[in-house]
């Protein structure tokens, strides 16, 4: 393990869910310093003031997201901002040799087009014309990406569903065992999913004691979900995916359903799949046939557990993922990735286990 | 309406979830008389003791579920029992001529024999063999069985996946218009439905926060499912059928994922098709499209809202229902059958909208 | 019981908490029609578009609130504003012969002054005159004020705490059996309480899994409690209040701390007091000696049941009472006032049982 | 900071929520090996198999908590047992020189009567008669009793009530700044506080979306509240203590009531009295004026945070104190005795910042 002088990090967009978590694992981590603090709505302010349950030493002031500042001052920059703003900061920081993890969607797609198709009204918001970053940029996703994300200029923090639904989808379809076609996906989010921007349906009084789905086709994630999936399968395909709102803060739950092409497969088999991908990610746990994770396993983490189980009746395969939306489906995975691009150990100052219950 | 005098029902196995909605509808509905209060545990105890939230006028004393006791006191008789022990009673209370709704799984198969396989535990602690009774019994969902249950002698009412899966998705099978091989059922439940009896992983501090799923291959109600949507269909098909716990106390939604035989078909087209069958039911509401359903909108009520949508990219349709588990799904359920056993309004006595939120 | 014929009745501010349980009320009431639906911000819209799981017969649009209009159609008016809006309506309502019931706190003080003491920040943005009606709207706690509900033309329904804190207080008070010094109330609130429009700490993610006291000192309804409580005293109280934000959706548990006047007084005597003053009161129960009430017990309904324990060692009274914060502390007990008006029974088309769990 | 080389650790009684947290906390610190698994029910089992979520290296077999074994083994013990339990096991463990924390409350009275007359219905199933290592043990609340615990040979781990109320209580006893007559605590707790065996109160149908009150008068955790508030305050008290039960897993709030001596005193001084006891102490937070606590913001630390007010019309101060339940109020705060006895960094191994929300 090398262990460097620290890196300076600026957190842009702190106030957020994202950025709170990203706060609390750089001011814990080794390597880093919160070198900058930028936000539009709270500059000025002292952080301290802001958030008194996450103080941060020498309690910073909030500064306005100017790239010179940033640039001046850091090495890293974590962008937690709202999908599009992103694309304000990311070319100028990229230019004066910032190194960036950006959380949004803004450079998820490889192609611009894409996002503007999929993000049409952010992207009439925000116009932009970085097709080549967009095209440069790396797919946070550690364990598939691993060795470009070391040397990347800047990476694109995956979004949550994906992180959840492609973890235990990606090994069946790299060796063919499943039918690309009919793919179903059914996901449960905790509230946090939807930020700390007051919405009516995200009201306590609201989505207590009630699940309901929504974005029920045409979900933004669906295509992010089958942009990676199709790479890795080799070929276009396309899935059925449905997000549902469930009463927790944290947590989101994949079922992922399809047809596995060897009937004769068992769940034992399949599960000896995923553990010969898996066998050496620390953030990757495969639990045994017939163990069910529970989102609760992995709160507060940046672990997936992942489960399968084959009913031979119908021939389907049934995978089950589990994830901290906000750790493994977020910030936790940002670090992850900024821990690569330094050469640290990849889960160095990530939790990897939480206080149960 | 035909208002008569009032019926007397006894209730066995009041203390339960299922006990306390039945009691609770009883109490409040103009027809009917609690004639018997029948409980192992609880016998002698006085009511109002055991329960001081469900008051009940005179404050009966629970006696032990003797069936010369009930046959002397009872027209009707709702058994609010664990599996199994429901077959214990019913022969010899439907050789009285006291009619019967049960409300444990024990009559909702024709067969006996598959009963014992799908209940094989259970089974092997109740030996029985009164096929015939299982032969004669009515699968108690009026929406799809009314004239049945009008004469019926003993109901079964349907457990509360499969009436919420079934409502939706029994009118595209009758109509053939969707594929019947690939169906698959993602249901998410409160946790309610695994009832009173204090086990660990339905404690506060276990199933807080948390999703999780279980018996993801051979839940018992699938084969219930499988039941009579082959029937409606009119060939046997099986369907991959997964529950979830989510942290809230009532309320199932069922997600239900199939091909349609026609891809032209559209969203609205499908609403169509579930407003002809359901028109006339004041139980079952269908949404307008891109509308979807939160389970507290029928929370306390014996309604199910239904909804569906259609990805014209994947030739899926996506269909959506919502219940209170413990009403439409279980004891509300119960009413509304022994209603129609007594030519009353189906709905007489039952909550069709619930506080909000 | 006199039925009439049914009574007009306007709701201004229909889409908020306590409008809600207003339309379910009135649209399941025997006596009452909705003649109009007021609102501001949804004005012009059909009411079944905005809230597809409270559907109302004929659809009808939302209108803004004139009082022409309103006077025009309605006998009674039930306003469910923000605090000081309703001031802005009310005194030409009243003019016009409407008779009002009013869910804010603008008519609740006698005396406008002190109302502009304590809410000074509305005070200031929506300057008023009205003293008179102050001094002559009528606080709508039935169990105290029945006689002056009657006749009344303008009811200021009372505050969720008041209502929760002073049945199981004034019997105490009116009876001089305990010491007016050192009354502690320490009330616990669910989230529905703060309304409907979407704020941070009412956000799901934020309030659910904690409690958290709010407005340690000054609390609004801490002067209000003390009004009556002065008044039934017979001489000027101070109370010591204070709120806590409690996740779960529904409900208030107000605890009491008081010293005895008389240490001789057990749990049981005290339990006497309280049954003697609400016998004939089916809106409130009180419990038998160490049962102690859960908000559970009374969610949905309009009923507060109460229950009292002594602590011989310290000499102190301990009361406790729950209610359903937006019905017997806000929209129940507004209708239960209406009711009063029309000499209809108190609790005709209010529900005093709910559904457990 | 004195590193020696790893201590063995016995920890008997692991499936608990007590057992859970030390487990977790001692695999992932630096000083300790757990040493010695102990268990009644599971013994035989390998732990993995019984805790997929909280797997240990090597997988190790729970035991049977035989004296001999655990004192062959280990340095230390760790007791998270049912209060009675504990009696059996530490007298021995003691005579051979293993250094006990005990989770219980076997060891928290410095009388062996008391205790007895406390838990009476525990006492008759475990006679006992270890009067003096009752008074040799040492009360585990080290920001009070540091020293002592540094050469104790038997902690007793606080209660979670205590822990919580004593925090900010002490210091006002200490100082004498306030009545000690009349002082009232109502305090709020998370489910898990109520422990991991099944038991119907408990249930999430249950427990979620209410609040109750329970033990209103004579709650075993007043006793231990006034052992250590009448010592340090120099003469006998007693205190009014109501618990409640709060839909959420972890957390307690204490609410502290009493009368200030002076006057005078402002919430400014009074937060300043406790700044200055507690300014050492890493595991105490005061909060500055106006800002009251919530549960969420320790959720998972091993801290306190407190915040005072003062309400000048009455002459009252109102303290408030959140901890975690089972960290700070049990099994953290057990480590952190276990830390001292080591003469290593008290808070060392333990989380002093959780994630929010």
């Amino acid at each position: 393990m090398t262990r460097e002088t620290s890196k300076k990090v600026a957190v842009i967009g702190a106030t957020g869910y994202g950025g709170l978590q990203i706060l609390k694992l750089l001011k814990e981590h080794p390597n880093y310093d919160i070198a900058f603090l930028g936000g539009e709505r709270s500059s000025g302010k002292r952080w301290n003031d802001i958030c008194p349950f996450l103080t941060l030493d020498q309690n910073p002031t909030v500064q306005k997201p100017e790239v010179n500042l940033i640039a001046a001052n850091s090495d890293y920059a974590i962008l937690c901002l709202p999908n599009g703003l992103a694309s304000r900061l990311v070319p100028e920081l990229v230019s004066r040799d910032v190194r960036v993890v950006d959380l949004s969607a803004d450079y998820r797609y490889r192609s611009l087009e894409q996002w503007k198709d999929v993000y049409v009204r952010i992207s009439d918001q925000n116009p932009r014309d970085d097709s080549d970053l967009c095209s440069e940029a790396i797919y946070g996703l550690p364990e598939w990406n691993f060795s470009k994300i070391q040397s990347a200029q800047l990476v694109a923090a995956p979004g949550c569903f994906p992180t959840a639904s492609l973890l235990p989808l990606l090994p069946f379809l790299k060796q063919g065992l499943i039918e690309t076609d009919g793919i179903v996906i059914d996901a449960k989010t905790g509230t946090s999913g939807g930020g700390r921007v007051p919405q009516e349906h995200l009201l306590f009084s609201e989505a207590s004691e009630t699940i309901s789905p929504y974005a029920v086709i045409g979900h933004r994630h669906t295509s992010e979900i089958e942009q990676l999936a199709s790479e890795v399968a080799g070929h276009d395909l396309q899935i059925q995916f449905t997000p549902n709102l469930v009463p927790m803060v944290r947590g989101i739950l994949s079922t992922v359903y399809a047809r596995l092409r060897d009937p004769g497969l068992t769940a034992e088999d399949c599960t000896t799949v995923l553990d010969a991908f898996y066998r050496d990610h620390e953030t990757v746990d495969v639990l045994s046939v017939g163990t069910y994770p529970s989102t609760k396993w992995v709160r507060n983490t940046n672990k997936s557990l992942l489960s399968v189980q084959v009913d031979t009746r119908t021939g389907r395969i049934v995978l089950m993922s589990v994830i901290d939306n906000l750790l493994k489906g977020q910030a936790g995975q940002a670090i992850q990735c900024l821990n690569i691009m330094n050469n640290l150990p990849q889960t160095l100052g990530l939790p990897l286990l939480g206080f149960y219950p």
